[in-house]
């Protein structure tokens, strides 16, 4: 059985953008069935977990005696077992993975910045004189992602674990109107997350959020 | 033939670690020959070139019919070929490939942050007040890599795709004495450089630069 761990409680601002979403959503598209241990931040804290993860991220993946940390290779793992995700020819393969790491390491910093600024040192000055030059160059990457995909549903010929992971990226600006100025993208990103597959995934994520606050 | 592309010319702060090198450095160790196009911001900024790099940077790989950009994804797609680059078993594979990940996405974004505070805002007052934060937690992530590699050669039982990234991420700090603090992650990374493939592919990056500088 796979195991993948997800946090017990986070603050609003980060509830359905933690990253075992990312995770729970490609299991649900694979159709592989998995279970998540709750961790609180003492476990997290702990020894044990620091030596399956060694930043003290969530999540983690285990099966068997593989154990897999960073969300973006775990997707990676599974799309590997599932045409659902990763097309089996190799050019396509190559593609989709180009997509995964864009998302990650062209598009996710400059967002996670943003975030960074917005809930992690709000009101600071540094903040308040910076946050400028980071809204523009995520407009630019924004702009850049939006000419590239057009008037096409996927970043290449049809839904890949790319699209997966550049729609929750997409997520990551739910806090903000920047979206609203690239409405292709806005709907790019809305056609991702109507898959029954991640209504499922935000669903199990949301639960122990939602059961503790009510 | 594989054909990358590469920048004719760069700052001398930005010579040795654009990510070309990574690129080069894979296709030296798979053993594949490759020829190299050098552009100038005027090629870099044509829609032509956007047309295979939506984002304006380097390198794009070119193979036949395929067109790759994002180091990682193009690093990956060759070390797919290679057994020197990547283990053939699946569990292998997949822990190589989070190594890959967690380099470009856990650790760099934040090397980043600091190379972008010297380099591209330079006596700016948010970067002086912000910059003691980056540092932190590089300092941080540093101490839990550290931690992890432990008394290894690598990050896994063997050199792997996964170090080729990590080892390239490590050379950003260059400008800063931050690693002397971690002199296992100090020996990783020379040890890691010190493979001739390596040096041949700092060397031929290079070489454009000095040609130009001469």
């Amino acid at each position: 059985m796979i195991t993948i761990s997800a946090f017990q409680w986070v603050p609003p601002f980060a509830q359905g953008v933690v990253r075992d979403l990312r995770v729970r959503w490609a299991l649900e598209e694979a159709g592989l069935p998995y279970q998540v241990r709750l961790i609180d931040p003492q476990v997290q804290a702990s020894s044990e977990y620091r030596a399956l993860q060694p930043f003290g991220q969530v999540p983690i993946y285990q099966e068997g005696n593989l154990t897999l940390f960073e969300s973006g290779a775990i997707v990676h793992h599974i799309a590997s077992r599932s045409e659902v995700l990763l097309p089996t020819d190799e050019e396509g393969k190559a593609r989709a993975t180009m997509w995964m790491f864009a998302a990650l390491n062209s598009i996710e910093i400059y967002f996670q910045n943003l975030a960074e600024i917005d809930f992690f040192y709000p009101g600071q000055e540094w903040g308040k004189q910076h946050r400028p030059d980071v809204v523009k160059m995520i407009q630019t990457r924004l702009g850049e992602l939006a000419t590239c995909l057009g008037s096409r549903e996927y970043l290449e010929d049809r839904f890949t674990a790319g699209d997966l992971l550049m729609s929750t990226v997409l997520r990551i600006l739910r806090h903000t109107d920047l979206l609203d100025g690239y409405p292709t993208l806005k709907a790019y990103k809305a056609r991702c997350e109507a898959r029954p597959a991640f209504q499922r995934a935000l669903a199990s994520q949301m639960e122990p959020f939602q059961q503790r606050q009510a």
